[in-house]
């Protein structure tokens, strides 16, 4: 089993690192690029087979350690 | 119309980052947890409506400058 974890910046948050490769897509002649926001994916492997009980775990490990609740927002996906 | 980029470590590459996440969730009492795959979310937002054009645009730069070909995978997904 697989759980797959996206965090972003929320939207009302700046985001530098977004900012910044939308302008070097732009400098590189990449055009239409209105808006890039970059966040982080973490893949974790489970040995476990109870799912809800995963999602229960990590999603309470994404709340207090994976992100900041203030100013990023996670997605919990559990795979296979 | 919005692309979404997963870029994540080669599997034969070293994860220090993704090591560091699965030992802190041990440590935290998080059980079951047999590896961690850190890597990067990107999601770009594009103008246009050409979804062949947008793909074959972010293939060539994630190639040339989102990714790291070398120790770097990325999976890229066009959507709306």
């Amino acid at each position: 089993m697989k759980a797959k974890i996206v965090i972003t910046p929320k939207k009302a948050v700046l985001d530098p690192q977004g900012k910044t490769v939308q302008n070097a897509l732009a400098y590189l002649g990449y055009q239409g690029v209105s808006a890039v926001h970059v966040g982080k994916y973490l893949e974790v492997e489970l040995t476990g087979t109870d799912a809800a009980a995963a999602r229960q775990a990590l999603d309470e490990a994404c709340h207090r350690f994976l992100s900041n609740p203030v100013i990023e927002d996670y997605r919990l996906e559990i795979v296979e």
